[in-house]
């Protein structure tokens, strides 16, 4: 049986969050939607935190989806008997702030102004984005949770969730995560930032009223699209086959698939996403550091006293956040006295290869929420 | 003692090189520079083919630069009792075809309109290039090449020398290269082809007259560095260290060194060379496929019923031409009957390795080319 479900916002009203920066934002909504039923005991629900460019559509279908033509990013990993099954478990999935998939972002409308804020949206920090989703978790009536799982960007939002609200939180799943951006993390999407920012037509983030900076933010999708990939899985997927097995037709037109293939995921990304809010949520995963402690006084060490189950998860070909930064997670969450269980995928296909179906990974994560108490 | 020197062009008159991709090229001019002495039995020649923004300017200072400010960009290889030792070679080295360092490219003048070629430069491949050098060696009366050498792109001339003038070759250092791209480097290059395109001021590449497209050239640059560098080497040089040692500025800032950086060197590059140059030496670089011998109609298999002596090197760091690759051309050479030593030399800093001063480096090709018989 498909899941129907409905998305939800909810108005963080009244709260005026004060975010790190210091600054506050007096207005928040966050898109959520959930799967499943919360047990009477409320002691069956999972958090899932998405990726960079994720949103709040984990599994499923939408009630008006009637062609099916929508599944949610994570299909093959949620649902009924899957995974994270949705019969035991109670799922909540919100799109992060300082997105632009029905949650408050930089394309927001200001109410001080009544226009988009563009660059006057506060920088919001990974720390910024869990404290406005516990905000939706009290709304629901949510006291505990059975465990908090992400990817990438929604990894670092499950570290964060550990050190910030520990007494609630069972277990932590973070996968393809790091506690802290490398030099070349920074630097990749440096230059994706640069990329978006170079264009005339981002006109310093306030464009809403015009063209958006889509050949920018093209640009800076293609080149995160590569560091999502690895050299195998692009050796395997296009190597050096040509479009149309032409000959090399002498000019700048696309002459290889990868070329062509990158043009497409660039276009297509810009015509869904907004380019400002590859800027916020880019320098919040430079920002995040649960090591060095630098902007969010709050660091692994928060969680001395407390003791979790935690399952971190990397794949071999993941250059992005390699497994040996996985490793230095382990090691750092070991040294606070939580229960680790740590699993190297082997994986050809890169950073990327959490978002592709594969039954050991599916598996692991069962295997792993089921042999955690439920009380 | 410094090495005194001067640049040289040679204009290869009459030559109306036919270029692979059918076309033809009716004016050619190269600068190149000698350092050392040719010997009365003509065979201490040795060529040195520089990477993608290199020029002829290997080593030495020029006449007019008194206040050394200037050295040549192999400086602690190339010169007296060096590894390339100039008091026993006699050393050329080429601007290559297409670039905008003293020969012949887009930004030329285009004899036919007398205005800057532009889009109208006809494609240029490895072989192009390697072709009209070999006009400028014959103008030197050059009849035979102690050694062919060359790093990255100028591994890529390398090998192309060998296959295409095998009888005039001993020996050839084809050092962190490839026989032909991997998707991965196609993506890269890719990549930056189109952060320059999508940049206003390329105007389909004619600006030479109005204001050049610094700011995508810049973001091209920037992808670039970073795929010269290593995760290695950008953890140790910047790590998460900031500008100035301040907290986050929380905006758009360069807050991390490497940020800055990275800003630096695509500024600086956009300043000494010309966009529509990196378009055609990447592309060039993208259809160079000495395996499946696409567009050349020449491979490996050429240089069979000919015997040189290759010494491949690697580095373990560089992550853009990896030693997995290096290890393909070694059997590749060897299938063909050539006596191929290969050198992985551990290196942290990535694909650039060959720039940074080493002394196993200058020991290795020292040695190497001592071992060759001069007759």
């Amino acid at each position: 049986m498909k899941i129907r479900k409905k998305l939800f916002t909810y108005k963080v009203a009244e709260a005026k969050q004060v975010l790190d920066s210091g600054l506050q934002l007096d207005s928040i909504t966050i898109a959520y939607e959930t799967i499943g039923v919360l047990n009477e005991t409320g002691d069956n629900a999972i958090l899932i935190c998405h990726a960079f460019s994720g949103d709040s559509h984990v599994a499923g279908f939408y009630e008006e989806d009637s062609n099916e033509e929508n599944p949610g990013w994570w299909e093959f990993m949620v649902g009924p008997g899957k995974g994270i099954d949705t019969d035991k478990y109670f799922v909540i999935c919100c799109n992060i702030l300082g997105s632009c998939m029905g949650s408050t972002g930089p394309s927001s409308i200001n109410p001080a102004t009544d226009k988009p804020y563009g660059l006057d949206f506060p920088m919001v920090t990974i720390g910024d984005m869990v404290h406005a989703q516990k905000e939706v978790l009290d709304h629901l009536g949510i006291k505990c949770l059975h465990s908090v799982i992400g990817g990438s960007v929604g990894g670092m939002q499950v570290l964060e969730w550990c050190v910030r609200y520990p007494a609630m939180i069972k277990s932590a799943i973070p996968i393809a995560t790091t506690m802290r951006h490398s030099a070349l993390a920074i630097a990749f999407n440096e230059v994706a930032r640069q990329a978006i920012m170079v264009d005339p037509q981002w006109n310093k983030g306030d464009y809403y009223q015009q063209h958006a900076p889509d050949l920018g933010l093209s640009v800076a999708r293609m080149i995160g699209h590569v560091t999502y990939l690895s050299d195998e899985a692009m050796r395997r997927k296009f190597g050096r086959k040509q479009q149309n097995n032409k000959d090399f037709s002498f000019n700048f037109e696309a002459n290889f698939q990868v070329e062509s293939y990158l043009r497409y995921q660039g276009s297509k990304f810009a015509a869904r996403f907004d380019a400002n809010s590859v800027l916020y949520i880019s320098k919040a995963a430079d920002y995040f550091d649960l090591a060095d402690d630098v902007n969010t006084q709050e660091s692994l060490q928060d969680l001395q006293g407390n003791h979790l189950k935690f399952l971190v998860i990397s794949f071999t070909s993941d250059w992005l956040y390699p497994t040996y930064q996985a490793k230095e997670l382990v090691k750092a969450l070991k040294r606070t006295g939580q229960d680790v269980s740590f699993c190297e995928i082997e994986a050809d296909c890169g950073h990327d290869a959490f978002l592709i179906q594969d039954s050991r990974l599916s598996n692991l994560l069962g295997g792993f929420l089921d042999g955690i108490e439920s009380t």
